[in-house]
This record gives C-alpha cells, sequence and structure tokens, in this order.
C-alpha cells in the first residue's frame, strides 16, 4: 500500500511527502520519481503532473487533485481511462473564494479603480453609484465555489443571477440552467463572475461573443481558469467601451508573463492566482482523510466525473 | 405651518425646496435666507446650518439633520437649548455603509494595495493570507450603521468585534461596552473600523494612545468623522510601523486640501465622503415622512439626542 506525490518543486514534494507519512502512518508515502515497489502504488496525489505519469504503476485506484480543478490532470492524454479522480476542496477554500468574489464585485461596484486614479491625482470627486440592491450580478458555475459565491453576493443585497449546466436552487439567486437560458442571464449581469471549471465546453467562453451579450460597460471577473479567457477578445472589448474593467486571477501562461499587456493595462487588475487556496497543513488533512474513505468505501463526496470533465 | 430648507449650495436648496413641496403639498416650503413668516415656521431641514440660523424662528419645533450625524447641528453654539434634531436615516444609507465597511476590511483583509502595488511592478507574487475566520475585525459603534456593518462582517467569517456606550447583542458579534472593556476589544482589532458620531467623548478617539493598544500592524478605517482622527498621531503610527494602512473617508477639512500628506502617502487609501448617503430622491420621502410622523405624534424613531450628542 503506497501513495506516490507529484507536485512541481522539491521542497514542495518532500513537505506533502512528510505531512502525508504523519497523517497516514499505515502507509507507505513517496515522491513520484522515486517510487519504490511501482506495483504497490495505489494512489498519487498530484498537481500538474507530468504527460504520462501514471502508466507506471498498474494497480493505481484514483489520483488525487490538490486543488477543486482537475484540468491540470485532463490534460493528460495519457491518462489511463475510467481513472477515478479525487479534487480537494474544503472550507477553507470556498470561504477563500467568497471572500475574494465580494471583494472584487464590490470594487467594480463602488468603482474603486475611478476612486484610487482621483487620488492619484488628488481629485475629490464623489461619485454615487447605486446601493447593491440596484447593481446586477452574475455567476457563472454553481458548484462548490460558484454556489457559495452566488449566495454571499446575494446576502451583501445585490441582486444575483446564476447560470449552471444543470438547474440549482440557491436562495435569493435567480438561477439559469444550459444554453437556452445562457443569452437571458447576459443580459442582466453588469458585473460577471465566472467560476467554472476548464472543460471542453467552457474553454475560450469568455469571448467576443459573450462580451457582446452583456450590458454595455459591464465589467468581468475571471476566477476560473486562464483558458476561459480569450486575451485578445477581452482588450477589443475593453478598447470598445463594451466592458469597463476586468479583474483576472487565472491566465493562459502563469506566472503572467511580463510583457503581457494585462500588466499595464488601466482597465485590467491583475491578481496572481491566490483568488482561492487551501493551505498545506489543511490540505493534507482533506487529501489523508479522502484516501482513507475511498479505500474503505470506494466512494468520496469530491469525486469528479472525468466523462463531465469536472 | 411652514419649512425652511437650509443646505449650502443654491442649486440643492432649489432642489429641496421644490422636492419636499411635492412631498408635502399642504405646507410652505421655502429657503432659510427667504422664509416669509419667520413666525410660521416650525421645521428647519438642514445640513451644515450657519451659525445662529436658527434665532430667527421662535417657533421652531424640530430641525431635521439631512443626515444621520447632528454634529454639523450641534455645531452651532447658538443652537436653542432642548431643539429636538431628527436624523435621516434608512436602508439605502445602512445597505452603503455596510457595502462601504465590507470592501475596505475585505482589501486591507487580501492585501490589495500590495497586490496592487506588485501589478504596477509587474510582480507576481502571490501572498497568502488567512481566511476570514481566523482574522478578528473590530467595530467602534454599534449604532444604525456600525451595528449592520458588524453583522455583514461577520456574516463575511470574520471574526467580529463590536463596541459601543452601552451593551449591545449581535448575533455573530462579540461586542464590549464603555471605557471598561476599550483596551480589551482594542487588543484584538486586527481591522479597525470606526464608525461612532462625532461628540465630545469620540472627537480625537482615533489617537497615538489608540493605536499603540491595537496589534502591531493593524489597520484602520474611518468612516466616521473627520474630527475622530487625530491625522499626525496617524501619520507616526503608519511610520512606526504600529500601523499598516488606513482607509479614510472623512477629514478635519472636506474637500481635503491638495496639500495635506494623506493624498500622497501609499499606506493611505483617501475616499472622497463616499461610504454612505441617501441619495436625495430617496432622502426627500424620508424627511417628509419624519415629519409628518413628528408632527402628528412629536416622535419619530430618528430622534436624536442631544443631550447625549447624537
Ligand atoms: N482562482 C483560484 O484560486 C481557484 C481556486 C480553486 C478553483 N478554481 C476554479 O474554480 C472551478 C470551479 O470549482 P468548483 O469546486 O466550484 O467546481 P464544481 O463544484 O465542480 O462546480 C462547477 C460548476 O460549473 C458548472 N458547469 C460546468 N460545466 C458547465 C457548462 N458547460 N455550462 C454551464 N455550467 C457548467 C457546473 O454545473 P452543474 O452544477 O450543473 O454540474 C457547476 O455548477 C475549478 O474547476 C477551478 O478551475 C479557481
Ligand atoms: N462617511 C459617511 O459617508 C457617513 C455617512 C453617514 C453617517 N456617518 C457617520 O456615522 C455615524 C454613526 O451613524 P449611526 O446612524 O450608526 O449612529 P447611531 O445610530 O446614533 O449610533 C451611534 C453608535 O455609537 C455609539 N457611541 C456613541 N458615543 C459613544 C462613546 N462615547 N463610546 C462608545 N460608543 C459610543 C453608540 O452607542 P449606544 O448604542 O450605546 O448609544 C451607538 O452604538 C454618524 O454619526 C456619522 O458621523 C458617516
Amino acid at each position: 500500500m503506497s501513495i506516490v506525490v507529484s507536485i512541481p518543486g522539491v521542497d514542495k514534494t518532500h513537505w506533502w511527502v512528510e505531512q502525508l507519512q504523519v497523517l497516514l502512518p499505515n502507509w507507505t508515502i513517496r515522491p513520484i520519481d522515486d517510487p519504490g515497489d511501482a506495483e504497490a502504488v495505489t494512489y498519487a496525489v498530484v498537481w500538474k503532473p507530468a504527460t504520462g505519469a501514471f502508466l507506471a504503476f498498474p494497480n493505481l485506484k484514483a489520483i488525487v487533485s490538490l486543488g477543486a480543478g482537475i484540468d491540470h490532470v485532463l490534460a493528460d492524454a495519457e491518462l489511463p481511462r475510467r481513472m477515478p479522480i479525487i479534487r480537494t476542496v474544503g472550507t477553507d477554500l470556498t470561504q477563500r473564494m467568497r471572500e475574494y468574489v465580494a471583494l472584487h464585485v464590490l470594487r467594480h461596484h463602488r468603482d474603486m479603480p475611478t476612486i484610487a486614479a482621483n487620488q492619484r491625482e488628488r481629485r475629490w470627486k464623489p461619485l454615487v453609484v447605486p446601493p447593491a440592491t440596484g447593481r446586477t450580478v452574475g455567476v457563472m458555475g454553481l458548484g462548490n465555489l460558484g454556489g457559495t459565491a452566488a449566495s454571499t453576493l446575494a446576502a451583501l443585497g445585490f441582486e444575483t443571477l446564476g447560470w449552471s449546466r444543470t438547474r440549482h436552487d440557491i436562495e435569493g439567486v435567480t438561477t439559469h440552467a444550459g444554453k437556452a437560458e445562457f443569452d437571458a442571464f447576459l443580459a442582466r449581469c453588469e458585473i460577471l463572475v465566472c467560476l467554472l471549471p476548464l472543460t471542453e465546453a467552457t474553454t475560450g467562453i469568455l469571448d467576443a461573443r459573450l462580451f457582446a451579450r452583456l450590458p454595455r460597460g459591464a465589467s468581468v471577473i475571471n476566477a476560473g481558469r486562464g483558458a476561459h479567457l480569450v486575451d485578445d477578445d477581452l482588450l477589443a472589448a475593453l478598447e470598445s467601451g463594451q466592458l469597463y474593467h476586468a479583474t483576472l486571477d487565472v491566465f493562459h501562461l502563469e506566472p503572467l508573463p511580463s510583457e503581457h499587456p494585462f500588466w499595464t493595462h488601466p482597465q485590467v487588475t491583475v491578481t496572481p492566482h491566490i483568488a482561492s487556496l487551501i493551505d498545506a497543513p489543511t490540505g493534507s488533512r482533506i487529501v489523508a482523510a479522502n484516501i482513507e474513505r475511498f479505500e474503505a468505501t470506494g466512494h468520496v463526496e469530491d469525486l469528479a466525473d472525468a466523462g463531465r470533465g469536472y
């Protein structure tokens, strides 16, 4: 019974091997590039694993993604088919994401970018904006993270809309489902938040077509994945005035290359993939508990659906 | 039965006279400097009235403050003694204030000033902060505005403390009362929000003594009144590292003079007295309703206590 750990960075790998060994004393925990007996390996704990990394382990029962998204695992073209993938989510992750979404929606709602620019010019210019009750915000993706973010926005007083693949019922939130209701949803979103998982269906979803369907002057917050956004379409929509501002936490390439125009664009706020995370001590306890439960029962709540892609 | 209106600015005065006339058709509404029969005047609707402005009206029954604070009325040394003062508050005011407090507490909590500085330098530097459940914030003043702000912070997940003159009971908030419990409250506030009214007891309360009692590296948000803060003490506390950042919405002089060091201080966020307001159409309906109720019953919920000073 052994577990391999595959995380970019020697120090991090070392930390996780040691920490999981403390939490799972009956298991052998090793780094993926020094796995010992490959046939004994039944679980792999990974973040952005190398292509073909799992081919060496014929008895793998599940892959544990060190995050809510599984796109970094599915990116492996040689991933064993029908391999269960266990996501790592937890109250810390949800809590941090709702903070991030509340902060950045409020920043747009109260036009902090303009207030900050006025401060730099020493310009005293009171702006009056409607109360949140007169502002409509929309959340794409109503899962663990998007659902909680939408509830939080509704509790802050915003007129809150949500959109997901299947229908959800969230108190205080007007929900929409599927492609058929997408345009009606977009037409009302003055501030749009993307918390979708990255799948074939959602890649490039934040594009010119979508921006054109938002009310003129809308703002967009992307805390899903960088590949949800078509960067050039965003730049064009900001240029034309169709969009007013964007806050981006995730990018096609991370770290965002220093020559990328987002860094210096006055209408773009860049945050370095910090919207949410589970800190390592908390995360390792969740991972250990999920492995023990999956081993005992063959199921955990955080099991992803590789067919669906999230 | 007539009402005089005293507001800085001819256009604003004109707007209020017309608007109140529509809402109170049985009353005569006039600007204070053209009051008609002074003996007929029974109410004055005011924002920052001139000293001695009310001496001309022997039959005044109440003064209506166009705001939640009454300090601008009490500042008149010739104010008739025991004159009832009616505050103007409403759901809009409370809603806008809880947005402002949530936004600026989250900004400090998630260290947006540093993230914004990193963007200016194109520096990708993920910062990990605790979730709000691991962050303690405190609200001074638990009235209409402070009480709602504290509830909002608690609902966002913050460990929330409150302080007021008399004891309050607010779900999710650990409350403190009076001078005896002030230092114990301050000792825990990593982010401190001032929503006190300006009175003799609270003037200059945000001073070196108070800052020294906060945990080192705390942040302060002042949305009460400018005179709550001792400006030089704040600058010294930022300089020494005792405080990390301040967000200020109110100032001794407004507009904040362009040579004031707050404008350009990297650790000070200046907002131009926009934390909250009631927009004029909503406010005029509240004022009209309060006058009618006070005229009919001699009481309104928003009656201030001039002896107490708020
Ligand atoms: N920036 C960060 O720091 C950070 C941190 C963690 C996670 N994330 C990102 O956030 C994503 C969401 O995480 P989660 O835990 O909330 O995921 P989740 O629980 O799997 O929820 C995904 C949601 O998206 C909806 N969805 C999926 N495909 C869709 C489609 N084609 N059309 C419409 N809706 C669709 C799902 O609809 P149904 O409910 O109908 O299935 C579900 O509501 C992750 O995949 C990750 O990319 C970012
Ligand atoms: N920046 C802006 O845009 C803006 C907008 C509106 C108002 N304001 C400011 O916000 C202030 C508060 O408004 P509000 O409607 O919440 O007032 P409020 O309902 O009268 O509440 C005042 C609170 O402060 C407490 N307090 C008063 N004196 C105190 C003292 N010496 N020690 C401890 N606590 C004390 C009171 O305690 P008790 O409950 O025990 O009496 C009460 O909880 C206004 O006076 C105004 O200055 C600012």
